[in-house]
């Protein structure tokens, strides 16, 4: 349900009734009725959803119909929409923790996460930079990566939330291997076939021949996409990283392997505004999230767009039926 | 003309003809009238412009009809299209001084320039990373800064040809306010009103507060912006980078100020494709450049797309009678 005080609670309601939605999953909200019950009276919103109180949860196994499990995390009454508050980033952190454990415990088959919200979530005690380090962090995953994914483009990332400055110095071939791996099976689940992969350089025209940068692409990168080709790949690289998002070449790639965030943001955000869906590879299940925020300056006020999080549902049950 | 191996030449054949060009501006291409002869000879081109010896040029002053001044600085017949010689790279940084002098002289307004090829150019020993290089050198320019505009984006440049994880090193408050100053100064004459400007954060979600990078823009970028808004600049920022070119905020931004190249020139390619147009901003003239390379593959073939060459010959004339 992510934080309260965002959106989540509103995006969560109209989840629940989107029959197109309902149809390829059945979502169990993780969050607080209490919250949600106040959220569809303020804006005429149906809530007919069974709900079952987390402390029965565990003992339910799993459940073939739409439902709310319910934290009572936070006192509904006290939560005050768009404003950052520890109860809430608390009461989020509780859902995502309970989804995950339900996720490895097989009573769910995926996670789809609504925001956080980060200061809240920091004022409550928990020092994750986002949903992502939480996850890799309860699942002890040692192999994981970023991807965002949208009709228009696909990215995967090396490095994700670090300073610009230090992300040269976290480039091995070894890390770069392991994310065209987890992108390359990620993407053959998604397409159904061999896709096409996209590897950038670091440095401006991928370093022009090392006279930019410390010749990262020929010592660090090249290898890694050499690599991957000698298994059969199908891959280019490293590439220039403005000339890697021309029409032209977006059309041939079923995805990109970015080395740090904003070389795969600003392309994926520019040309896909806020349709991409964010999901962590490498997890032992599914997990997807929303490409927003929480939108503090619209929480339920009945304005917030869905279908983020509907996208997030959808490309979870897709991910979960090619699993098998 | 640029690399006379390219696809200058055929772009400036071109260029001498298209009226809708010469009627904003008078071209005088500084090249050689030998390969301009056998190339248009090979794709039934006309070449009817007059022809002036280098030699004779600077004794005549300015001229006011569309000419070639010629460098004879190569043999035609010894040019093989697509090839990268030193002789070529050689004549086309020759074409480059002359025009620059002649701009400096007052001979020519404004100098638009073909594509160099940077092997050729280092191969002939002039050890420039490209165009912007050579102009700010020969120009003894103190302050500038490259900028790429096309309708959809236009993009400065803090940084520009150096590694990536050399970047945050050099970023200083000093040079940011210069290249804001230099940008608004530029859209000013472009959009004939006062300009809106966005200046991006370095790191991932602008640092996130210090979360990640070492709060360079709390310490280096904000307080550039901050002093650019007091003289009464309409600027925001530092902004999220990856959230920095959304369409909502691209309506309402005039320019864009980078802290390093792929910052600016990711969305700019992603967007603009190969309609953007370089323009080096500082130098006591103007100066533009296409935004495609020598594209050897195709050169002297008649299949050249020089519009770009008119749009940077259109855009210099512009910032020419903005000037005054």
């Amino acid at each position: 349900m992510g934080d309260p005080a965002g959106i989540g609670p509103e995006l969560c309601l109209r989840l629940l009734d989107h029959a197109e939605t309902t149809r390829v999953a059945t979502p169990i909200v993780f969050g607080d009725t209490g919250i949600l019950r106040r959220v569809a009276q303020k804006l005429s919103l149906p809530f007919a959803a069974p709900v079952i109180p987390y402390a029965e949860w565990a003992a339910r196994g799993s459940i073939s119909q739409a439902a709310v499990v319910d934290f009572a995390a936070i006192e509904a009454g006290e939560v005050i929409p768009g404003q950052v508050d520890a109860r809430c980033g608390d009461a989020a952190y509780r859902y995502v923790i309970g989804a995950i454990d339900a996720a490895l415990a097989g009573q769910v088959d995926a996670v789809a996460t609504a925001p956080l919200h980060k200061e809240a979530l920091h004022a409550a005690g928990h020092d994750f930079p986002g949903h992502t380090e939480i996850f890799v962090t309860r699942m002890r995953a040692e192999k994981s990566c970023m991807m965002l994914t949208a009709p228009e483009i696909t990215c995967s990332l090396v490095t994700v939330h670090v300073g610009l400055g230090e992300v040269a110095a976290l480039l091995t071939t070894e890390r770069i291997r392991e994310v065209i791996d987890l992108t390359a099976s990620a993407m053959r689940r998604l397409r159904g076939r061999e896709p096409r992969l996209a590897v950038c350089g670091l440095n401006p025209h991928a370093g022009e021949g090392g006279l930019f940068g410390q010749q990262e692409e020929e010592r660090i990168i090249a290898p890694a996409v050499e690599a991957a080709r000698a298994t059969g790949l199908t891959i280019e690289g490293p590439l220039s990283p403005d000339t890697a998002f021309l029409p032209e070449r977006r059309r041939r790639t079923d995805a990109y392997v970015c080395m740090y965030h904003d070389q795969g943001l600003i392309p994926l955000k520019a040309l896909a505004f806020d349709s991409a869906i964010n999901t962590t590879l490498g997890l032992p299940v599914v997990r997807t999230s929303v490409d927003h925020g929480t939108a503090f300056d619209i929480a339920w006020q009945g304005v917030a767009n869905p279908s983020s999080l509907y996208e997030a549902v959808r490309l979870a049950a897709m991910l979960c039926v090619a699993d098998g």
